[in-house]
């Protein structure tokens, strides 16, 4: 079983209530390999410029993750974004991105990427989405996007969301999307587009799975400290579509999407308990089958004595 | 097995993106009231103007409540709220407040209210909840606020806080409350001063429970269609005591308790079906049962295979 990712790989300068870093190893395609890593073998698709050092390649590497398409432009800066959290983490401000080397960036894709079982589109523009998932041969593809794409190219991005079958965005981007503002009749609008699956993202409440068979809803799990959500949805994406992998089956059933949804919720509550990747970087298969646990001993109630 | 409320009796004129009423009946004591008659007998303390129609008295005595204790101040106006709400439905507005026979309500309890073996304050001035507490010998009493009592009265609140075994406030008013901005230990924090049940409401992405044991949260019931959130706290409460009251055990288990929790989810979210009292003034106890169920289905996952 393999996964590829198609997505950003940058550099993060992020300030929180809880402290601040410079540049950070990041992007939407780290964190979802990080986090997949625990599951599946991942492929990372994406550029980086002269400035990406060594040690970030060897992070990857350390988990398994496959760094044979991240591709090195000579000359290039690496993709970099700072921003900043309010006192209210759910309230993020981007401060200044600089592109760098994905302002021209045409994916290329090795046979590893290209024959894996599983992809995700990261959140970049719809049209190189496309690209990549047509040049994919993976038997259940999932896509990221943000409110600048569904603001700026919303045909493209509706095009790229006809032709996967999960889609993963925050609840308020499923309602701008399908310009329907109740979360469950949006997500049915989705599905007509083409996903038979989609997840709704609620920052630090939780996250809703959407199937043709109904739908299931998970809180976030509690944490005393949370220090930086930057990359948490992308983690959730990691150990959603990891653990999915990992079953390998055509069609996951609906019990084995539920899991998925709960180990999504560990992989993304280690990623915001310290900055960037500080915390999924070290983390441990233990922990996290010790917090998939504890998420099932928060969220479970038994009907009756 | 009985519980007494205390809390506003009110008319509500409400506006919402799905429509308008004039002078609804509702209120804190009323909202509640109705969603613990599912469960136990109900004593309503609270004052009404000359306003005040037999039909209203007549829809909480057709759910079983005791209205002994509704005073009927002559000469008096009820209690009048007007507010609107945003399109996201979370965010509310109060365009104008009456405090009418409020303003000098002294609460006078019969001896059916005293002897209750829950009590619920709902939501008014904190001296005012502390004189009830007093009277009343209930085995289990819990405290709503809002934050307007916590920027004004705070030390009162504070004071009455300490004298509950049972706090349930929005996450950002616990939040606002103990100063703390991590939810968890805001509720720590709480739980410091006396109470030793903590719930956290969090609107339409649920609630938290805490207690001394740990803690488990809920999302909210997934609908699609919401008309006016009004109450929906007030529901949420009176499902829980409710239920807790019907156990009738000192102490309730923490199994009790999050079964408590589903029920508050329950009753909560039949109340925003519609607007004011309209859905619930005509809930079945099978519709209650059913939705339950439905609530466990939606948010239950196995472990493993």
């Amino acid at each position: 079983m393999s996964l590829a990712v198609v997505g950003s790989i940058a550099f993060d300068s992020v300030r929180t209530p809880f402290g601040e870093r410079e540049r950070m190893l990041g992007g939407s395609a780290v964190h979802f390999a990080l986090a997949a890593s625990f599951f599946s073998e991942v492929h990372v698709v994406g550029p980086v410029g002269d400035d990406f050092g060594a040690e970030h390649v060897e992070l990857l590497r350390s988990r398994g993750v496959d760094v044979a398409d991240i591709e090195r432009v000579a000359g290039g800066k690496t993709f970099f974004w700072r921003g900043h959290y309010e006192a209210d983490l759910n309230v993020a401000h981007t401060d200044e991105t600089q592109l760098g080397v994905f302002a021209d960036f045409e994916p290329k894709l090795s046979e590893g990427s290209r024959n894996a079982d599983l992809l995700f589109l990261g959140n970049i523009q719809p049209e190189l989405q496309r690209r990549v998932r047509d040049e994919c041969s993976a038997r259940l593809a999932a896509l990221d996007s943000m409110n600048l794409w569904i603001e700026t190219t919303r045909d493209p991005l509706l095009a790229a969301v006809g032709e996967v079958d999960c889609l993963m965005l925050n609840d308020a981007e499923v309602r701008m999307l399908t310009r329907e503002p109740n979360l469950a009749r949006a997500a049915r609008a989705v599905m007509e587009i083409g996903p038979r699956i989609v997840v709704a993202k609620r920052g630090e409440y939780g996250a809703v799975l959407f199937t043709p068979e109904g739908f299931f809803a998970l809180p976030g799990f509690l944490l005393e400290d949370v220090r930086d959500p930057t990359g948490a949805g992308d983690s959730f994406a990691g150990g959603f579509l990891g653990y999915l992998d990992m079953q390998g089956t055509e069609r996951p059933s609906e019990p084995a999407l539920r899991r998925a949804m709960a180990y999504g919720t560990v992989l993304a509550s280690f990623n915001v308990e310290e900055f960037g990747t500080e915390r999924v970087a070290r983390l441990t298969q233990e922990e996290v089958s010790e917090r998939y646990q504890e998420l099932r001993a928060m969220t479970h109630f038994e009907l009756s004595e």
